[in-house]
């Protein structure tokens, strides 16, 4: 270690990103009694989750959403009222409202902050630069928690204008009709619905089977049935070959099986990859994969003991929510903190047109798993409240053990998808039983009565079945 | 008993009434293998719920928030788009789904119903007057589901032109830009929010000191700062003495404090009134109160072991969440089968603009029990969906037990209100503690996050108070 070093402050944490991972470990840290140090290599706090992904993109989609509902009841057009919202101004104004939260916190809870770019020098100091000269700050414990960005292809040249990827999709010019989106994961399929609810022509392209192939399949073919009606083409088990632009800026995708898809503009959402370029991650002995990526163990420590990962970072589900628990609890681990986290109990939300939303299992791990459980279901248009706000794809199903009744798992589509899923979630973490749901006064009208519509249709299915195979369940005889 | 009445069809239970309670307590009954008549003096199933009360008006609500949400945003003329989107067309079709459910489910489930005005010819028989000659049915029991009416008073003479009843607001002609409203119960409460959304200039008057008395204060405090903002002027602790009408079809209120309030209409919103007035109860050795309601013990049971009764017709709450439920819990009681309900566990939904909902314990109860409780709060403006759908009188109250961190209540107002509460409801069902919501991963943006923000200020808040009154709280000392 040469002389610069030695003075450099020491710190029992330093947090490399102040996105939804880096942010929650650092507050943990100091609540914890660390001296913590978060490095943010731009010029504001909250990563992709506040300035290029999760806010924007949310604040974005309530806007079209809000648009589109006018839309199907008069005749007003959307664009017209798109400039009128001043929806860049708007996704601004929620993004620096995020971002001084973030920066309020930290000074509450006495985190020190610095902007400039981190790597590593040793796996126990961290040098950060910047437009002031170079700083070294030493580190008893590491987070990283860069975040990732838009993956990449040799066979997609992003150009910004009419290539572009889900960073530069805010900066979209307007007039354009037709729209190709490559891509049918969380990223592709959120800008397609958006894209559709806005009246494009969108056409989807998806190397595997299915899109989201991580949700239900029921639910997702609700989802697909929903996006099919407002005119979006899906092209599965398809792969880009090459794209190309014309002089007159339009594009073509050129597909393996020889299709030609022209559009005005094509946004490439294949995958993100992990910000760890320029980390210098040799300097700690630490190598991230052909993604980026960092691999950790189930307590987000790395090869490394003392450095720890969080966040898109480490991959799968690259969601703002389950990042900010992988901050925490990494923190926690990295100090011999106990903690409690239940991954299981993990809700999974995805913005599409109409939301999504799971927790728990789904039929296919059930499956796999031998479980004997049974389904309900209930569709927003059997409910009051579904008739009222007009949402006909809406759906909600619950699986339960068919012995115990237990709640074993909830898949929604459907408006306030996110946020009903927190009733079910509750539910599964207190082990309860489908008959809470039927024994439940729920508000009316309600979309939460969907839990109470499926937890019927799932008794009555267990009857319909025989009750042989039943334990527990109460069947009542005919009088 | 004469001749005609030998040949009355006998039924194990004759519900009168097919609204919220009649129709949960029919297929209650019928669930149980029950012979069911249902009696509907009206042309179609549901009562006020689907006709005239709940349905309709939290129907024409959607409505306004969405157009209220629109002109905040932009500069559309409201009155243009409300013509635009045919909101009685609307009203009428949500209100036709929700009879034809109620339809359907009589069918599947075996109920018989006839069309006529019901009334007691003896405690077991029920007379039915219609256009038919009349009928008589035998019942072994009775559930009176006959619902309620707006009340009218001797100094508001309601003419249904200027001076009208909650049951003729949806006839109110448009172009009336001042309305006074008399009430400020539940109902009274829910217009005002209604017609201030849509820029008319409101006063509300109301007897007592607040609104909706039975709400927590905290929430009602921020419910009417919202309203005042919209321009509703609140004339509390007045009372009308007299209401007369100009040549011009103006509406003059005179306060007997001596205020004279001008207005282009008035409604009349001040309680209801039970319809048991052609019920003929002598015959049955029942007698309604002042306010045409029918006492009822714990079980729904009127003075008459075999009468049972339930909702609007027994007085508060006049919910219809609730009143299914009492139609539900009355039929199973009648007939001796078990049922697990719990009032306590009953939330309240009340449709202001914003929301208002609430589960559990209220402050002034915990206090007057003398409950050791803290609470914690969160502020939608604090949390990032807060930001995006712009709600910034959204507030979340939770009261907990301060030894054990039991949860005892929710409050919320603010959109969405309704679905939230039951993520509360769940855990308070399950005697959860507040550490349940701290750690809970939850849904990136959404409102459902208002619970971890309230749970964390609520530690915070246990940390201030200090120390020593506290068991099983974990203070993390600085390290």
């Amino acid at each position: 270690m040469n002389e610069s070093y030695d003075s450099a402050p020491q710190y029992d944490l330093v947090v490399i990103g102040s996105g939804a991972a880096g942010h929650h470990g650092a507050i943990q840290a100091a609540k914890l009694g660390k001296k913590v140090l978060v490095v943010e290599q731009n010029s504001a706090f909250g990563g992709a989750t506040i300035n290029t992904g999760t806010i924007p993109s949310k604040t974005l989609r309530e806007a079209v959403v809000r648009l589109t509902r006018l839309r199907e009841a008069s005749s007003f057009a959307a664009e017209h009222a798109i400039a009128q919202r001043s929806l860049a101004r708007r996704i601004e104004q929620v993004a620096s409202n995020e971002t001084a939260v973030f920066e309020d916190q930290f000074r509450r809870n006495g985190v020190d902050t610095v902007f400039g770019k981190a790597s590593f020098a040793e796996p126990h100091l961290i040098r950060v630069d910047s437009t002031q000269p170079v700083h070294f700050y030493k580190a008893d414990r590491v987070l990283i928690a860069v975040g990732a960005r838009p993956a990449h292809s040799e066979v997609v040249p992003v150009d910004g204008l009419s290539v572009i990827d889900t960073d530069a999709i805010r900066n979209l010019p307007p007039r354009r009709r037709v729209l190709t989106i490559v891509g049918g994961g969380v990223i592709g399929v959120e800008y397609a619905c958006m894209a559709a609810a806005l009246g494009l022509s969108v056409t989807l392209i998806e190397r595997r089977a299915r899109i989201l192939e991580f949700v239900d399949f029921e639910i997702v073919e609700a989802l697909s049935y929903h996006m099919r009606g407002r005119g979006v083409t899906f092209r599965l088990g398809e792969e880009v070959d090459q794209v190309s632009t014309s002089a007159e800026g339009k594009v073509c995708a050129t597909l393996k099986s020889g299709k030609k898809i022209w559009s005005d503009a094509l946004l490439y959402a294949v995958g993100r990859e992990g910000n760890t370029d320029t980390l210098n991650l040799a300097a700690c002995g630490l190598e991230a994969d052909s993604r980026g990526r960092i691999s950790v163990n189930q307590d987000f420590q790395t090869g490394q003991p003392h450095i720890y990962a969080a966040g898109d970072v480490i991959g799968f589900p690259s969601l703002a929510s389950v990042s900010m628990e992988q901050g925490r609890v990494a923190v926690c681990r990295a100090f011999g903190e106990p903690v409690i986290s239940v991954p299981e109990l993990f809700p999974y939300g995805i913005y599409t047109i109409p939301e999504i939303s799971f927790v728990g299992n789904t039929e296919e791990q059930l499956t796999t798993e031998g479980v004997p459980y049974e389904i309900g279901i209930a569709h927003y248009r059997e409910i009051a409240r579904g008739q009222i706000i007009d949402d006909t794809a809406g759906l909600l199903k619950i699986l339960f053990h068919r012995e115990s009744r237990r709640l074993l798992g909830v898949h929604i589509v459907g408006e306030g998808a996110t946020e009903l899923i927190h009733i079910g979630q509750a539910v599964l973490a207190y082990q309860g039983s489908i008959d809470f749901f039927v024994n439940t006064v729920f508000n009316y009208p309600t979309l939460a009565e969907c839990y109470k519509v499926a937890a019927l249709n799932g008794v009555n299915r267990l009857k319909l079945a025989g009750p042989t195979s039943i334990q527990g369940a109460r069947v009542i005889s005919p009088g």
